[in-house]
């Protein structure tokens, strides 16, 4: 199967490592963050669009999950590859290949809802069903 | 049985949040590493002396996930209850409980390895077996 | 002449710092926005509050002034002490002082505005008269 | 005169912007600091080199200053152009310039200094004297 592919090279700056010389690992899910939403748009649907467009507050993650196999240090030039790997109702999945080369990486996983604020406490977040067209934009534009 | 813990008050900056005024999720990835330094410090050990003392880069991640069950926002309050949930010959696994109130908000897991720079190739690390006297102290200060 | 001053300790964390051992300078901004924050508090106007009581988006900096003495380093704890040195019509200007024991090690200052969304262009903002209020109470706090 | 000058493209993130939906202007000085990075580069002189070569801990801020004209948000691209504006014995003047198309929405201005750790305090900078070749790359790179 064929899926929807956004690549991004990411340069690592100066500012995203640590003591230690390498990627101070919470930057890496802000880099995924940003390719996720470049996805979005890459199927025709920049988030502040689809913000708007539907009503929601945007597509907060309820899950994350990420294995670390090579650090990254400062200067290296790095792929990341994004795709949605699976539809549900109202959540999606969303895998991150963070290549060096031709090595993986990184390879992250977030699951995101489709969410509106709760009708009844604005504090909450309420899961929605994911309209349909928003899934066949990305079947067409693969 | 009783796991030596760490609690941390933590207070949502506006910083934190992002245009829909939760926190942006890569933020909670930063504060779980402070609280895992913090849970060391509480073991005798703080990061810097540890980092001296074993000549070990630290101890970076190679695996995290987390499972986002509420958003937080602006101006919240909310604790941070960290253990080491199990160690291995190099590496541990870190339980991060992020309450507000009585809920658990997010639950969130750390797998780390204790790390020197590899011999061969000072851009990669090298797993190496946790001393001894690092897990007794997190017997002993329990 | 005696201004309302917040102070709070900082500790200096492992993801503050960049690959030289040393505060990433833009993590200070983040460091002295939040103690702008809570000087609002100290008032009695928590930011949440006070956006929605008055219909702005906030105070956004216009100008941003720093001098750095000393560098700080993982662990180290510092304190901010934050006060506003000078109120004008629409403006206002922050100064703090990031201590290291006796020792100025960085003077910041910020000058922000009381702002709203700009009535014609939504991606404008616009300055606004401060509330002759919110003046009031920073007399009343000190 | 002609200034070596070094342009970059910036997307604005999500992650970049705040509750109110603007950049959180810690971010700038993030986007900053990577450009005086890059325009070393541009220089022929990566950071990781510069540093090895002349045994420094790299070109930290002693003084930070910008303007801020226009409010930045989600989806904006924005182009920054900076320069090295002066060159003193051990110290330089960054000059930033972010533009929102033709507009100036942002001036930044950075002073650094040619550091190394201080022989007798490693927890201090020493400024040395910037070496001649160093300064005459950026004529020759123009």
């Amino acid at each position: 199967m064929n899926l929807l592919t956004n690549r991004r090279l990411v340069r690592i700056e100066w500012g995203d490592c640590d003591p230690a010389g390498i990627v101070y690992f919470p930057r890496y899910f802000e880099m995924f963050d940003a390719c996720t939403a470049e996805l979005f748009e890459l199927a025709g649907m920049p988030k502040a669009d689809m913000i708007q467009r539907y009503n929601i507050i945007g597509t907060p993650v309820v899950e994350v999950q990420a294995d670390f196999s090579m650090p990254s240090k400062y200067g290296d030039n790095v792929n990341i590859e994004t795709s949605v790997i699976a539809w549900k109702i109202s959540s999606f999945r969303v895998e991150h290949r963070l290549m060096k080369g031709p090595m993986l990486a990184i390879a992250g996983f977030e699951t995101r809802v489709w969410a509106t604020r709760h009708p009844d406490d604005p504090d909450r977040l309420k899961a929605r069903p994911i309209p349909r067209e928003v899934i066949e934009r990305f079947k067409k534009a693969r």
